[in-house]
């Protein structure tokens, strides 16, 4: 067996290596044989690192051999000699990993000093100061990196050292002062750790590189990891390179530059330089850094070789870069080139520059842009430049956000935000009561409830900005007090939430408008171009439906009929049929339900003329539009203590009655959905009817409805073909009594793990399939979702039990090995059936992938994420 | 294509054709050809009468010439002919389906009379009275069955004229009296139906055979296929006989009789029969039949030939027969012979003794007997001699029967229980606060709850009676009454339940004791010598496991914790463990629980010495040990409003609090199983350590305890690897600790549609699995066991949506699917895994055969369902 390459020199390796040499091992590798001028190195790879670990800290057997041998090639290619007292070989040591974590390891410069090899420098140089400079930064970061000493003993004594000096700049000092204090640094190194600063280079580099190593598990490394979703098993790499000094002079400097601007996506160098710096200097923000452009002036030629050598890369890499480049005595050196991280603004602007460009094609554009981070563009966004006054986080309900003045009621949120004043309605929970409230508020903050709660619900649907679960948050409605921590809010207070992240800050925060750019829309309709999954949005109103039909929806994919239920001038109504003690008294209620059906439902239907729009039939428990028991109990029991309103008491003991009689264990797993149309058909009748009056009305007024109704909860064909019955004689009568013909289908969602393993026979009574995955993965995994997030979910994802929110991205190994079941259950009977999926993971980009994997027909999604579900299609269709 | 053969000849058929000939109809055939006295005849057969629903009630084509032709071939036999004025053949007509449902549909007898052929009858008999008397029972019945006019028309003209002629039985109507009858009926129909009576009698026939076609639709008949699931697509056949008249005299008569006695299955001619009577004189019950063994002494030479008849057909079918016959002037007639119905007790004593007689195997006798009548042998029972008066009938929540004084709560049934006297408690519901009162009642009765709640899984537990959430008593413990409609009962008023069916019957009813068999134990011998499934037993105490034992047991498949915590003793400290602020103070509560655990833990090992226990770590969410906010809510809210007790009201909130912070909107998916022991490892640290505690007592002490570890709710690997670390931490330190060597294993239980799915990779990290199939049916269909139950499930068992209560039968397609992936990957990596199946369906005879057939280890019920269990197993094994 050969020995194990731990070592590569740059010119050994490629861009394409990232696993192995780290990001900017791999660049530099690239850079040095596409001929620019880096200094060189060599890259110690992510498995030296990995079985550095696996060996218990210890260094593979043969790496330092490598390392050395390397390291000697490197020497003959500058010239100079590692531990030289004459030219000494000075490098840096810094990590790379396979992805990018900027700032989040360590590294070290100036390596190779010592009290002989800085006599050697200065010969070398003529440039006393610089070097003993040089020498003082090394001892210090290898003092802090390396050997753990506090890096304020450092701080302290060089400030101690300026005083004595009377000089502000660093560089001010002179060299007597600056031998002075590289003493003092070794005494601090001494005192601190016990042992001497470490004077053999060899010595100095293999501890470096165990401290780069060690690095990797950091505290904010792995943080950062867990943030971005980084494997820990990838390991680092290290990399040594000869130094380069931006700190020579004023003919040297240091800077960072993009090939384009970041924000917007500009086609314009964006960037800064510190003349007579090191990167650190820059960094530490004590000089200002000049902007890329005044380069120009300040060194035209190198200027103009370094924005040749951009053109150069964007060329090569056919991305926009970030670049870090160092000058030494007027000679330009690139120490590091990546793909530059955008805003998604800049992300789409960019990729359709370098289509039109003819750099990258228009199926590589589609690529460039994570489909998810187009959700910024979508809603209102608290300015990101503000520092907020955040005053605790709830759950990120729905995204966007919004500042305004606190009230607690949704009458006062309706009475004043109707007035054009803006609102921010702050409740324990909200119920359908306060659906007003919520539509006249600019957002929605709430102490309990999760994602699925009432206010996030119905919040999500309007793409209004919505906290939810704050209960951090103590909500006094009856004093009109939000309490936190020892603070006190009060109404008419100012607040702000982010509905995207779930926080909640104190004051007014100002807010930026979402600016969809003409490029937005060129390169959705390339996506739309490339995909073959159909989007549809969930959308209940006109309102939504236009808002969907906006966003690029090609239809409704869940429509749901309780919201309507649920508004303030129904709900009465609704409750009379909910008491109804007889089935005529239900029907009574229903005939006055049914004009108030059809409206929506024309409305509906008429907003997204000519394209499908699916509705379900009712769903929710019949309690959910029924007050609450306890606070019910608690009234009537006030009263009787008081022995007031004797009819009050009757009507509340009544009302008990019913609520008490509907109470369920677990409503989730109780009498909804179709369950409802099997006790009541007349209720699913009246929607039926509905929706068919208000498809002949349109088609009487030229327009051209598709209605799709869907009957929800199914776990077995015997209740599709009871309900379809129902649902067709209704479509019988009413194309009787209109004499005009509608075309409908009729079908369900598959939302329970039994509907899915029984599709194949479910799919003879059914037009059309709707995954259902929300309740899918609720009842899969056995979590309520509501219960899960407020108690156990964060847990299951810190001890990494769980990778992501199961209720956030499909869960395809346990959900998904459901669904495919059903597919291909259901496609072996009807290979053409429509097979669609709703909820909230059809706007989410990974598990729209899954979607397009197994083959779906349709994905639906909330309108505001319609755009990111077109774009993560078309993703699906690349990557497959 | 050949005409399709509609009507069969006698000696055309044979016993084995039921599902074409009808239970009847094949068994007279089968009669007919082994050459006993059955009076020629033929039969239409069950597809006949499908297709002539089919049609929309018309004959098939070709039936009626078939049925001419063949009527002919009966009447060259028996020498007679059809409408023949000197010497009529009359026929009756009968029906019979494949599965017996005695009395259920509709017979016309002496069928073939008019105002001539009844002077023939009267010339070739001699016999007037018989004669008329025959066509006056025909008129009625025809008139009644076929015609439909009510019945009690016929009756009263009847009466009238026995009252005109002064006498009292119907048989001392003279000729003259019977031809004024007979006018009379005609008169009757004529009044009633608007047409003459038929008298040509092809049109009789036709019309009877129609009528019979149509009874199978008639109520009852309906009821009693949904009763027994009797599938509707069967069909009747119709049987067309020569009659034979037991009514010709005092040489005639007519009889039923048992080969051996059905209640008991002692071998002995069991029966009765009447002198000179037709079939339905027996049923109305003017005269009193005699028992058989009086016909050796009434005509010794018939009753010979009857017994030996007898034992031909016993012999001939190898099993107990029920038979009809007739005796005609001294001469025996066989009219039907079926398999008898029997009780439990009956097939048990049967089974064996005809292995025994070596008349059939013990294969046999095993499949002979249905397990579920098991559950009749097992419990205490109603007398069912005695009529109830019945109150109310709620759930059968627990079998058995009790009766006893009403209490209305734990400490009075505790404190008049433990005195010996019987007591019933009645609760709206009951809690872990009532676990006291529950031991020492006979019985429980409760107005709210399903089969899942707490009360009726305590009662299961302990085999003791209870009627779950009979909503139709209003029980009202601060007056203690309970009511029903009008009627008040108080306590100390006598009551009495039937777990078995949920009948609640006022005052006190004779109990009978189960009666354990010699033969029951040789008969389930014989079972367990063929069975491969092991059965073990769901046990949470040692009273419970020794019972286990006896009711031969092979270990406990499920021994739960929680019910331990639940006792009045632990709960204050479960209470103090709960509400604790901080780590500390939980893991002093559960220091405190340590010892008593290990008592726990230690009876039952111990009791099971040898075998295998299951032990699950605890399982419910924790808000279950905690008093209900609601009713916190409402006293807190009274003491305000009075203005009361300062302290009180502070413990409450603080106690409100922890409550609401508990509160999950679906609780059965919410933080419970496994999920605690993530979120509190030390729990089930403190489950783990007694349970090795009480291995090693044991251990040292001689005993053989064989613990299994079972983490409830798994979803996924990661949690299973995570709390297995915690359970072999905790026996590696009891083993440090104490020096004995314990041998266990540590496995899950698969009760998430999710751990089935993801089974293979779960497997990896457990020793064994054990399906939870209640939860498991719960998540699948999406139903809540105690919401269903209470809400739809009736609804949905009705409409035929679900053909069983997937909680008490297995859901083999939905369910069962999930349970077959689960098998088919686990076995994939460990092809000898140990896995089982715990919950109600463990006693479930069709789902232990599903058990058996997908291959499983073990299945494991309630004690009292064991032997259940254990036949059910044995068949399975027959069967397959």
């Amino acid at each position: 067996m050969t020995e194990k390459k731990f070592v590569y020199l740059f010119h050994e390796g490629k861009a394409n290596m990232k696993m192995l040499l780290g990001g900017k091992g791999a660049n530099l590798a690239e850079m040095t044989n596409i001929g620019l001028p880096v200094p060189p190195g060599l890259t110690l790879t992510t498995e030296t690192c990995k079985e550095y670990f696996k060996a218990g800290k210890k260094f593979p057997e043969g790496m330092v051999k490598q390392l050395w041998e390397n390291l000697k090639t490197v020497e003959e290619k500058i010239g100079k000699k590692f531990g030289d007292v004459n030219d000494p070989l000075l490098v840096s040591v810094r990590s790379g990993a396979p992805v990018s974590m900027p700032g989040m390891m360590d590294t070290i410069l100036n390596l190779g000093l010592n009290d002989e090899t800085v006599e050697g420098l200065i010969k070398i140089t003529g440039n006393p100061r610089f070097s003993l400079d040089s020498y003082r930064r090394f001892i210090q970061m290898f003092g802090d990196v390396v050997m753990g000493v506090e890096h304020f003993h450092f701080e302290l004594a060089l400030e101690n050292q300026k005083k004595l000096q009377s000089v502000k700049d660093d560089k001010d000092l002179d060299a007597d002062s600056l031998r002075k204090l590289i003493a003092e640094y070794k005494a601090i190194v001494r005192r601190e750790t016990g042992e001497d600063f470490p004077t053999k280079p060899e010595d100095q580099l293999l501890r470096s590189i165990e401290a780069v190593f060690a690095s990797w598990y950091n505290p904010r490394a792995e943080v950062y990891r867990k943030l971005n979703r980084i494997s820990e098993d990838l390991g680092t790499a290290v990399n040594v390179q000869c130094m380069v000094f931006g700190n020579m002079g004023d003919d040297s400097g240091t800077g960072v530059a993009f090939t384009r601007n970041p924000s917007t996506g500009e086609k314009k160098l964006y960037g800064e330089y510190l003349m007579n710096a090191q990167g650190e200097d820059v960094v530490a923000g004590i000089r200002t850094p000049l902007p890329i452009s005044k380069l120009e002036k300040d060194s035209p030629e190198v200027y103009t070789q370094f924005t040749s050598i951009c053109d150069i890369l964007e060329n090569h890499y056919r991305d926009m870069q970030d670049i870090e480049f160092t000058i030494q005595n007027n000679r330009l050196y690139m120490l590091q080139t990546r793909t530059g991280k955008r805003t998604a603004q800049a992300a789409i602007q960019v990729a359709v520059d370098m289509v039109n460009e003819g750099l990258i094609t228009k199926e590589e554009a589609i690529m460039r842009v994570d489909p998810s981070s187009l959700d910024q563009l979508l809603h209102r966004q608290i300015d990101p430049k503000v520092k907020l006054d955040v005053l605790a986080t709830g759950l990120p309900a729905s995204p966007g956000a919004a500042s305004g003045h606190i009230v607690f009621s949704a009458n006062e949120a309706d009475r004043r935000g109707s007035n054009g004043e803006k609102v921010i309605l702050v409740r324990p929970e909200t119920t359908p009561d306060d659906i007003h409230g919520i539509v006249a508020a600019q957002g929605i903050l709430t102490s309990r409830g999760g994602m699925t709660s009432h206010a996030a619900v119905v919040a999500r649907g309007m793409g209004k900005c919505c906290v939810c679960g704050c209960d951090a948050l103590n909500v006094d409605v009856v004093n009109k007090t939000i309490t936190v921590g020892d603070m006190v809010l009060c109404e008419d207070d100012f607040i702000s939430l982010d509905g995207s992240t779930g926080r909640v800050a104190k004051g007014q925060v100002p807010l930026i408008d979402p600016v969809l750019s003409d490029a937005f829309q060129v390169f959705l309709s390339w996506a739309d171009g490339i995909r073959t999954l159909e989007v549809h949005a969930n959308a209940d109103t006109p309102f939504d439906a236009k808002k969907a039909r906006e966003m690029g929806a090609e239809g409704i994919g869940l429509c749901r009929t309780e919201h309507m239920f649920m508004a303030q001038d129904r709900l009465p109504i609704v409750q009379d049929m909910i008491m109804a003690d007889s089935l005529e008294a239900r029907i009574h209620a229903l005939d006055r339900l049914l004009p108030i059906q059809e409206g929506d439902f024309y409305g509906i239907l008429k907003a997204m003329d000519g394209l499908a729009v699916t509705i379900r039939l009712l769903d929710p428990p019949l309690h959910e539009f029924l007050p609450n028991s306890e606070s019910l109990a608690i009234e009537l029991n006030t009263l009787k203590c008081l022995d007031q309103s004797p009819e009050r008491q009757a009507e509340i003991e009544k009302l008990l009655v019913t609520v008490r009689s509907l109470h369920e264990a677990n409503p989730m797993l109780g009498t909804r959905g179709c369950r409802l149309g099997i006790l009541y058909p007349e209720i699913y009748r009246m929607q039926a009817k509905a929706i068919f009056l208000a498809s002949a009305r349109l088609l009487k007024e030229g327009f051209h409805p598709v209605p799709e109704v869907e009957i929800p909860l199914i776990i077995d064909r015997g209740e599709l073909s009871i309900l379809r019955r129902v649902v067709t004689e209704e479509a019988d009568k009413v194309m009787a009594e209109t004499g005009v013909a509608i075309e409908y289908t009729v079908g369900t969602m598959l939302e329970l793990p039994r509907a899915c393993l029984m599709s194949g026979d479910i799919v003879e009574e059914s037009d059309f399939f709707s995954f259902g995955t929300n309740d899918l993965t609720q009842t899969t995994l056995g979590f309520s979702r509501d219960d899960a997030e407020g108690k156990f979910m964060n847990n299951y994802l810190d001890q990494k039990i769980l990778k992501e929110n199961p209720f956030a991205v499909l869960d395809q190994q346990g959900v998904g090995q459901l669904m495919q079941i059903a597919v291909q259950q259901s496609r072996a009977k009807k290979p053409e059936l429509k097979m669609g999926i709703c909820g909230e993971h059809g706007g989410n980009p990974s598990s729209v992938e899954f979607c397009h994997r197994i083959n779906l027909t349709v994905v639906s999604c909330s309108p505001f994420r319609v755009p990111i579900a077109r774009l993560a299609a078309a993703q699906a269709v690349l990557r497959k």
